[in-house]
């Protein structure tokens, strides 16, 4: 079995960034299996592809190796980490970008990458390229994770927010925004799975309906369910709760029980 | 060689849906080939889904699985099939966008798929991670297709909608615009290759030129011609039909020959 | 090992265009790596499309076989081309989309591509389906790039510009803009090594800081650096050169030095 390696980025689709790291990875170690999680997260938006991550990160194989390049500060004199977890590899700058995986796994082994053997040329500004890219490629091909860099002690772990219980009302916020423009909360389903929940208010709109899935409702009509990820989701049957009630990153939601 | 599995989808590209798939998928088979046909379908929207499909299933190698991900309906009681034509599977919802496969193979074998053994713990609003990824990977790792679920007789066909002859004219639609902005319709070269076209009558537009290749007029004017699909299409030689044209799925197309 | 094909065109990812060709490449060569660059190339743009494979077809394993489509003239009587360099193959239509190529490797062998055995059925719209990949395929089967057509002694080489010298400023202009907004320049790091530059003046906007990396300057200030390409480029930390600036390609810059 080929080992996987999957690469999640605020590169998009318009340039060849991402096709050059697969470039730079197949020449290192040709038999190897690359996926692409996403490479439309908002540039510089560390907290979207942190929660990207979390979403999907243990459906890959054991010892999948995950490379995470979003990069405001490339360049600059912040770290590069590989992370060790019981069963994935991580591969990211340190930028609160694995805040999740911190989060789930504080026991995670945490190196900082300072083995210039395994880059290519550094630029300044392409560090998938030159670090990332190639340090998967070698950790993939065989090389220790422990030989790929010393043992990190300062590193930034990130801050998830936290949501807040006052009277009968959950306090908490939109953390993410998917595609379809459902709006995703840090309130997930164990805070809420044994309460009646009665309404959720959301930026001056008032939402009543708390259902198992989307065609529940009517199109238009706006509802809350926990979604596929396992958080509470304000969303628009076939619409859009970003566009239809005006949403964002950051919102505050307030969800009411009886 | 190894299984080809395709995904088609409306799932885009900002969130890893489309790469928790391929984890999935992996984590069940990893010997397997994995190709994307597009996860740019408008959300929901099955007919150009289901004739994005038509236009590229038969270049695959035999007994590749297709694997059709736009499900506006999931979560509720909508049936899951798999389809066995003579050379490749289809697994996907139960809602038209198989319309061009049951049109063109009549005789296909269709299952319902209801082996939960099959399945990940399913969610309410995610069965393309849940059913239809991992139903793929155990086809590809030799499940047998009869063995995924119970011979369905009461599905949707779907409707391919008509194209009239009135006088010397042909009556069809507008089915599917594309990245280029080039409007395909309805009537196929079958039945056009042995008239005189004259001109085509579109929203209020009249195109006067019936073409074998794009450039064959100057830059901005439109034209017709049978398109890779083999399909009459409107175009507008480096522009789009779309924009300058104003034309959109369902508009009317009145052919006339001489 | 397999045999590496990468992609690289224009025709976006709404369409199954791109899947398309990885289905008959499989059909014809199982064991391949098909590995995308870029399909978001604006339409018909072949110099963008040019410079993007500049920057990463020799980041790929020797023998890799790179097929561009960037083809407004298709159909037309335009040559279709293989071109062998000492590493690479390159795989195009005969329209300026090599022109970096040929500027890098004048003693490439350039063969047109005459030899319908290895084409499928060829349509006038969809080449990339018809001949790019049927042929890329082949080669990756094994055929001999000479047995793929006959020697070519006409094809058009491109023209990539120059930087002029006039005084203590360089006159260049803007090759291309990336997804970030980075707006790069025709001026090579290799022309500028030794000076010490001062400012740039392009569309009204002076910009007075030469940076290595995007965060040295704080989040909105424009700034001047060498990317990861090797040219100069114009960029706003955390902004975008194309929006703040309004800048495109084409535009004329000029650099000074002291």
């Amino acid at each position: 079995m080929h080992p996987v390696i999957t690469l999640l980025t605020d590169f998009g689709h318009q340039d060849p960034f991402v096709g050059t790291m697969k470039g730079v990875i197949l020449s290192i170690v040709p038999n190897v299996e690359i996926v692409d999680l996403t490479h439309q997260i908002s540039p510089g938006d560390v907290h979207a592809g942190a929660f990207a991550l979390h979403t999907c990160y243990h459906y890959f194989p054991e010892n999948t190796i995950h490379v995470i390049v979003i990069d405001p500060g490339v360049g600059s004199s912040r770290q590069a980490l590989v992370v060790k977890t019981e069963n994935y590899y991580f591969i990211a700058p340190d930028n609160s970008v694995l805040e999740w995986i911190f989060h789930e796994h504080p026991d995670a082994r945490v190196y900082c990458l300072n083995r210039p053997n395994y880059f290519l040329e550094v630029s300044h500004t392409f560090h998938g390229r030159d670090i990332f890219a190639p340090v998967a490629a070698h950790l993939a091909k065989g090389v220790k994770v422990e030989d790929l860099g010393e043992k990190c002690t300062h590193f930034i772990k990130g801050d998830l927010g936290t949501v807040k219980t006052l009277g009968k009302a959950l306090h908490g916020s939109i953390i993410y925004i998917d595609r379809f423009g459902n709006a995703v909360t840090n309130i997930h389903s164990s805070q809420i799975n044994d309460l009646n929940i009665t309404n959720a208010l959301i930026k001056g709109n008032r939402v009543d309906s708390f259902c198992s899935y989307y065609s529940e409702r009517s199109a238009g009509e706006s509802l809350m369910l926990v979604g596929s990820h396992g958080y509470l989701e304000i969303a628009v049957n076939r619409g859009s709760a970003r566009e239809n009630l005006g949403l964002q990153t950051g919102d505050q939601v307030v969800v009411h029980w009886a």
